[in-house]
Formats: C-alpha cells, structure tokens, sequence
C-alpha cells in the first residue's frame, strides 16, 4: 500500500492538518507508531501517545484542542474511529482476491444448485439438494449436508460443518471449523440408568448479516429450529444449544454457553466465558459481563448484569466489594463478640 | 409426513379421545402447536397449553383429570414424554437414509480391514490396520489413524479427527469435529523455565452406546487408556484430558472440562462449563451443577454439588443468600459497631 | 517393545539394584504395574505403592532409602521423573515413523515452496506461496492458507485450518482441528444498533517449539500480530483473541480465554477455564489458578492469583474460608443484634 495523507484525507473527508505529501504505506496502533504508518485517536485517555507517536500520519476529532504540536501530520475528522474503520475495509475491499469457480478435487452432488460467481475449494463436499446463493465463497474442506440453503455473499471458511437442513441467509461469514446443525444434547434417562436418545428432527436457521466464529457450535433444534437473528455476531467457541433463539444485533463473546431453548434478545452483549441457563428469556440490551451465569429470566430490558448468579451488576460489584471486607469484618466482630468459642 | 391420529395411537398403544380420522404431518411444542401438529403434554406445570392449543392432536397421560374440553383431539398413554419419544424415533427410522458404499475420492490404506455394509464419505482418509466394524458410517472429511478400532453401526459425522490406536465401541456417534485422542497436556517445567515434553504413548477407549459432541476433544493417556464408560452422553466443546475416565450412563454437558486423571463415576451428571480438578475420584449418582469448579475427591456418592470449589449445593444456595444479605448485615454493624472507622 | 532391565539403565545412566535381566515389555503407573513393566517412584506421597507394586522394574531416586524391599527390581537414577520422561522419549523416537513425500490426493499450489523430507497427507491444500520448512510433517485434511510460513520440524494434525500470512517457526506442533489466524471479533456498533465489521488486517506470529492443542483458536490481530512466544505451550478449546501476546515458556490450560490486547508474560502458568479481560497486561511468573477471572493488570511478577475477579490467591482462600462461615455469623448476629428484624 503506498498512498499520500491527502488522498486518504479524500478518502474519509478529512482536513489535513501538515504535509498531505506524506506517504502512508501501513497501519499501526497510535502507541506503536512509526514512519510511514497512519493511526488514530479516539479515546482521550491516549491523548499523551498523539504527541510521542512517530507515525507519519494520525486521524484526530474536529473537537481536539492540542496540548502541543505532534510529530505526525493530521487528518481533522468528525469521528476517527468510525473514519479509521472506513479506511481498513476500502483498503481490504482493494487488496480483497475473489476466487471464483470450483476448484478441484470437490465434490457437488448433482441435485445440489449453484448460483452465479461462486467460489468451491478444494476437497469440500455439496451434499444432495443443497442450494448455494451467488456470490458465496464456500473454502476448501467444507461439509454441506443435504438440503442446507446459503444465501448470496456468504464467505464459509475452510473446515466447516453444516448438517442437513440447515438455513443461512445473506452476507453471512462462518469461521474455520464451526460446527452449524449437530444434533442437541437431549437424552431421556430410563428407569435402568441408561438414556434413549430424543430424534433431534429440527434445524437451525441463520438470518442475513450473521458472524460465527471458529470452532463454535450451534445445535440444531429437537423440533422446529434453532434460530440466529438478523445482524448479530458470534465469535469463537460458543456453544448455542437446541431450541435457542437468538435476537438481531446480538454480540456473544468467546467460550459463552447458552442452554437449550433459551431467548436471548435483541442488541444484547454477552461477554465471554458467560453461561446463560436453560428455558430462559433475556430481554433486549441486556449486557452480561464475563464469566457470569444467568439463572433466571430477565424481563427488565437495559440492565447490565454480573455474578453467578447473575444479578444487576451494581450489586454484585458492592457485594465483592464486600466480600474483601470479610477479613476486618469477622476480625472486629470476634474483638467484641468473641464469636470464636 | 403423512398419518392419521389413529395410526399414530397404534404405534404407541395410545387410546383416541376425539377424531381418529385426522391428518397429523407434523410434531411441535405444545405452546405452539398449530394445525397438523401433534404435540404432547407431560408436565403438568404446562397444563394449562392444553386448553389453548391449536394442535391437530396431543398425546397426554391416562391420569390427566381435564378441566374442560381441549380442541385437540387426545392420545392417551401411559408415559406422554416417553410415548412422544418413540414417535420421533420410528419417524427418524422411517425417513433416515442410511448410505452405504465407498464414496469417491477418499483414501482407504490396503491394510484397513472393512466390515459390511459400512459407508464411508468423500475426502475422508482411513490409515494403515484400522478397522471399521460392520454397519458403521463414516462422513465425509473424518480422519481415522493408524490401528484405529470402530465397532458397528457407529455414526462418525463430518471433520472428525480420530487419532491412532484409539479404540471405539458399538452404536456410538460422535459428532462434527470433534477430536479423540490428541496429545495428553504433559509438560515437565526444566531448570532453565523450558519444557520438555513428555510423550503421550497411550490411547482412548470408548465403550458401546457412547455419543461424543461437536468439537469436543478427548486426549489420548500419557500411558494406558483415557476412558469413557458405556452409554454416557458427551456435549459439544468438552475437554477430557489424559487418563481421565467416566464410568457408564454419565452425561456430562457442553463446554465442561476434565483435567488429568480424574475419575467420574456412574450415572453422573456434570451441568454445562463445569471443571474438574486433576487426580480426583467423583462419586457415583453425583450432580454437579452448571459453572461449579469441583476441587476435591467427592467419596459420598448421590449428591448435588454447587459453586467453586464445589460444596453440597444446598449450603452452596444457602451461603449465596447469604452473601446477598451482606449489604444489609455490613449497615447495621455498621451503625452498631462503628466498624468504619 | 522387549529390553532387559540392564539395557534400560544404561539408556538412563541408572544403577541396577535387583536382577538386571528382567524384561521390560511395557510403561505402567506404579500403582497399576504389572509383570513386565517399568515404572517410577517420583513424589514420595506414593511411596507406599513401591512396596505393593508388581511391577517389573522400578525407577527410584538414588536419594531414597528403602522401609523394606521391593518385590521389583530398582534402578536408581539422581532424578527417576526426568529419567522417565527421557526414557519415554527414546522409546517415542524407536517407534516413530515418520513419514515424507506428498501423499495423493492433495493439492498444492504451484507458488507454494516446500522443503525438504516434508510429509503432506491426503486431502491437505497448500495454498499460493505458502512456504513449508524441511522435515515438517503436515498430516491429511489440513489447509494451508495463502503466504502461511511454516518452519522446520513441525507437526501439524489432520483437520488444522491456518489462515493467509500466519507465520509459524520451527519445532511446533499443532493439534487436529485447531484454527490459527481467523478474523478478530471486531464489530464497531453503529447508532442505528447495528454492528460494522472492522477488517482484520494482522496475522498470528508463533515462535519455536510452541504446543497448540486441539480445537484452539488463536485469532490474527486487527493491525500488527498476535503473538505466541517461544517454548510456550497452550491445550485444548483455548481462546486467543485478537492483538494478544503470550510470552515464552508458559503454559495455557484448556478452555482458557483471553480477550484482546492482553499480553501474558513469560513463564506464566494459567490454569483451566480461566478468563483475562481486555487490554491487561500480566507480569512474568504469575500462575492463575482454574476458572479465576484475572479484571486487572498484574504489574508484580511471581503471584499465585485465585478467584473472579482474581486476587492473590492466599486472599481468596481466606475469603472462602470466611464466607463458609457466613451462616454461623448470621446466627450469632441475628441472636445478639437482632439483625433479622
């Protein structure tokens, strides 16, 4: 990459601020900056990087007052972050190589449907019926079970599973080894000790928009479908059990479990490692911090929410508070009321 | 799917109350049953569905005294869980299309020994002197190592990677991508803070009726067998590290993890992201609820266990009601005792 | 596998104490041996067993003086776990057989160069430029992804997927299905509550003789690398996110997260489950014991941390101890101050 500040400012509607002849050849954090790479600014906390930063160029607020005159040159925007975003996917839409074709050795039942400008990689499988939308980009060593529709636009990359029936819609992107459609964990005990395994005879449907990270698995559903909404994003190792439902614009961190038939809702933010419980409903924008585990339904949307088990976050953060407190606590109380004997 | 409640009652010896003649073509959930659907009542805390449901027909027990006429036509049998049950397996039978053959291209060693009636999928690769038992599947993209033994009627789905020398029963699935028999975590810390690494010159054995879960990873022994007992039921994104062994009918719920040489017994149930340990021996009968860290060898079998490190989950709830209560309790010493100062 | 005792020793400059013409066919635990086994006595908490085990031969500290004498023939070495470790190793290197050549059907592209005595199993794709260092062994159904370095001596297990510009150096091993190099989870929100995605324009980096186990996620950074140092050694279903660094010589247990930015020292020891937050930085030496939650910088280097959020772990055992004795407070409170009320 090799381009001057002034046409990266053209790029983003910025106003430079130094020597738009600059050339820009990388990106790089504001912290590690060096010559010829452009950064940004978006949190003022970094502020003090901007005036150490030896990179050539940094993307800076409208809003910023210098405290003293940066090494690099500026680029004036309203919001940097959101600018400096926009930056990487022009530059990744240009350096982006869109293979097309099916490559070979693959193997594409004859019953499946292929449409236009797609890509198949080496040593993947299309199964009976199954139908691929244009524009999708299927990798190689990929698993397409029979009668699984993908939308357009979908990128699936190498190593992925999806069983029979299941339903990805558009623009759709599924990361190395993610496992779409197994069967759900549901065994009935008999009076014996041993289990009978329930038919889990469901599917799993995946609206427009869906991000599933590497080694995740979502299970399909005993009866109807195990459900992704539209715009919500899901990253690695996350397991999403039977029968849950996700809402739209939902982020699920690494390592979050979600048991069987639980809702959880729209624009929610689950950190990782979290652990929600079965035949729950999370209301919309409900944010879970990291390693909690939800027992209960929560029907107040908005709330953020901490601890095992999971409550407002607040309280769980005076209660720890607390916790630390116990030492003195039980300290002071035997001094007075010889609690010890 | 096409049968009427008639034939339906027949398969599961059921008596019709209301309209044998009607035209069931799908299950579904009681709260969401629609016309068509036949559906089952079995928890009396959802009774009240029954009236409600516009399912064409639900299965409900001898017992059930109704407070008034449902619109559904009724099965009535002794067990409705278990009579849906046996519903969803004879369809499951009835539509399941068993292949069968060599699909082309795969790698099959000369040296591997194939029963009959097997199947076995594209890119898939068998080594040298494995055995595959008669009546086993195996998808497409599965790895089987060296001196690998699977039994019969096995299921082995897509992207699973066995390693050598393991050893696999009867009528056991194991689930997309899941790996069975990697390398044992065996480090030895040197003088300088380097490791060498110990060799793991052991394998898995897996008895008859066992079901592994997606992207689960079970590791080989550092010597003799890790171990999983006859019809336990794994999930997905489990960790069974080396030398540990589960004894028979345990079910052991997704993203749990194992560490070395711990044994689990009989008709245990692990709840989801659950930890174990190494070097333990864990009761039979034991219950360990979801997210609990267990730390010591549990001798007293038949007990639920809660919290990390686990304790009997009744004093584990009875201490979390208490730690709720430290607010309270902190202000009123507090302003007994002076205790901020 | 057939030694006698004497040529055992002479592989681990041991002194035979009992009949040096004893045949060893087989390792054994001590506590399991059998005829025909050689085991180790290493940590004197089994000592015990020594005197029971039936054994063939025994390897024991030259340090250790007997109670009674063994059934088993010793050989006495300075360091017995070390001894047989290395003579784990040396039977590992016997048996071994490694394999080279390219094995058909594979796929590699023509830009792709290889060394020399590489193995590439079945169903592997090699994609444009990648580069495969000499005697590095890249077993079937692997994915090699565009500009992926690989060095010398590696292994890398069936069903691995690395993606593009990865670069990893010599003496590494990677286990089955794990994913290097997948996209960061980087979605910025938008304020209409959807979600942009932010391109991840970095790669992973790994140092020599680095371990990596199966189902492992390690994401590429979003600008720059992710980073795993020299000698470090993670285990399964391990998160690694994006722009995180890993020193040398630590060791991750399975199901470990650790969310992005953070940089973990050297010689760090994280236990099972454990979960680091974003952007932290943890001091060499820190050991983290399971499922703790590590919410802060550790700037002190050499702690033993416990607990959610992670504090010295003496501190958190106390805590544990106190909060065990939460219910007999409560009552002697609620008897003297009338708290309940």
């Amino acid at each position: 990459m090799k381009f001057t500040v002034n046409q990266i400012a053209g790029l983003i509607h910025g106003t430079v601020d130094g020597n738009g002849a600059d050339i820009i050849s990388e990106f790089g954090k504001i912290e590690e900056g060096k010559s010829g790479a452009i950064s940004f600014l978006a949190n003022p906390k970094y502020e003090a990087f901007l005036y150490e930063s030896k990179a050539t160029a940094v993307i800076i607020s409208n809003d910023l007052k210098l405290k003293k005159k940066p090494l690099a040159t500026l680029i004036r925007v309203e919001n940097p972050y959101l600018a400096f975003t926009i930056l990487l996917q022009k530059y990744q839409e240009m350096i982006a190589y869109v293979e097309t074709g099916i490559q070979e050795p693959s193997y594409i039942d004859p019953s499946a449907t292929l449409g236009e400008n797609i890509y198949i990689g080496t040593f993947t499988s299309v199964k009976q019926n199954a139908q691929i939308g244009s524009g999708t980009q299927i990798m190689n060593n990929v698993s397409i079970g029979k009668n699984v529709q993908i939308g357009e636009n979908c990128v699936i990359y190498p190593g992925v599973i999806i069983y029979s029936d299941t339903k990805i819609g558009n623009h759709c992107t599924i990361h190395a080894n993610a496992v779409i459609g197994s069967d759900g964990f549901g065994f009935a005990p008999q009076p014996d000790g041993t289990f009978t395994t329930i038919p889990q005879l469901g599917n799993v449907v995946i609206e427009d928009h869906v991000s599933i990270g590497a080694n995740t698995t979502i299970d399909r559903a005993t009866m109807g479908s195990t459900k992704i909404g539209k715009g919500s994003k899901i990253d690695n190792l996350v397991q999403i059990a039977h029968n849950v439902e996700i809402g739209q614009n939902t982020a699920i961190a690494a390592q979050v479990g979600i048991s069987g038939s639980s809702k959880i809702g729209n624009h929610c933010l689950l950190g990782g490692q979290v652990g929600v419980a079965g035949h729950l409903i999370i209301a919309d924008h409900t944010i879970v911090t990291a390693q909690s585990g939800v027992t209960k339904t929560v029907k107040t949307p908005g709330q953020t929410l901490g601890g095992t088990p999971a409550s407002p976050n607040v309280d769980y953060l005076k209660r720890n508070a607390l916790i630390r407190q116990l030492p003195d606590l039980f300290e002071k109380i035997n001094q007075t009321m010889n609690l010890s004997n």
